[in-house]
């Protein structure tokens, strides 16, 4: 049944974005649900939505009553609940300890230093400067992506995607960090395996579609 | 072969604390080869270890000449390389999301924030008083153990452990946590349910033989 998937999202998260990649390369129909984060204080701060992730921090994947939450969790989910599609994972432990650690690269390492709640805290507690802040986004991209191009550019498991030659978990990852990393004036051609493997992502519909941009509550001046 | 796993790994370090005991649920022995993340600049930066984690962070596990980095990503290795030993995941897909769901809330959403990179990055880029350095890192545990005791308080299949009765991954993440939380001051009795799994948790070998005190490159005077 297509519609007893819902996503709780909002267009520019970039945890939102790596969920509605996968729902895509899955071939699973999904309704969103928009939480828009800066609105009214923050629609993740309400009530009702604070009661279903105490963390107050968007994706939320329900499966029908389910709630499954944590962006990597949700790919996981989606993978071991839907085998028949697609898989974003590859087969033998190897193979998937290094998708996953990619993956976490990401979602762990970069992306949660630099999200809308710490930037606020910067501004709010500390009172640090835009440029300041600014350049704390940009540095941890910069580690994390540096990293990720030093793992991918020499690794015979890298293919046309950060693992052999389909789209998987990391990829969900990637693209949505390079859009941040774009978004804040860096230049992705600093990793060009990084970049030829997005080139490669952005060739494919479930990576358009699920683009910030093309979301239903994005802002109609950049959609 | 027991020699073939070794452990890059840290006594305090957050991250490999969680690898550890895993190790020791899963009843895997595991050759340590400490890497002293303050001594000489940080030994993590040297060379030879950034050749083997660009990251520049530990743990990295070693499986006879195979790399397997960041904790998660190990944990769930060694869950699949050794699926007849013990398992770290619960059965179901429902069940996996739920276990992963708390692991990530603590691996990619607290600890990132707090650990030691960042926190050198505000002595040393921004000048933050100690002070205001502790009171970041208070903020951040506070929300995120918040969050992991709602989710964790009422939920019938929270048991003696995160999930259920025996340990998991989720254990391996929570104990490390509020390791943390106890050493910046903190009073883990704020969140009941998650006090009580750690005495059980503690009561366990595997527990108590990964925790920092009992590691052979912890400094005399602590162990």
């Amino acid at each position: 049944m297509s519609t007893e998937l819902q996503l709780y999202t909002y267009w520019r998260s970039s945890a939102a974005y790596r969920v509605r990649i996968g729902l895509g390369l899955k071939g699973l129909e999904c309704v969103q649900q928009p939480v828009h984060l800066l609105e009214g204080g923050g629609r993740q701060h309400a009530p009702d939505y604070a009661a279903l992730n105490p963390q107050h921090l968007v994706p939320v994947l329900m499966h029908g009553r389910r709630a499954v939450r944590q962006s990597l969790a949700i790919l996981e989910y989606l993978d071991e609940a839907w085998p028949d599609r697609e898989p974003l994972l590859p087969d033998s432990a190897r193979d998937r300890g290094r998708v996953r650690a990619l993956a976490q690269l990401v979602a762990c390492d970069v992306h949660p230093l630099n999200n809308l709640r710490v930037l606020q805290f910067f501004e709010r507690q500390w009172n640090v400067p835009r440029d300041e802040r600014d350049d704390w986004v940009r540095h941890w991209i910069g580690e994390g992506m540096g990293a990720f191009e030093a793992l991918v550019a020499d690794d015979p498991s890298t293919g046309e995607f950060c693992h052999g030659d389909a789209p998987g978990l990391a990829d969900c990852c990637l693209v949505p960090q390079l859009y941040n990393a774009r978004r804040h004036g860096m230049d992705v051609a600093a990793w060009p395996t990084l970049a030829r493997i997005e080139r490669a992502c952005l060739a494919l519909p479930a990576f358009r579609a699920a683009a910030p941009e093309a979301q239903p509550d994005a802002p109609p001046q950049v959609a």
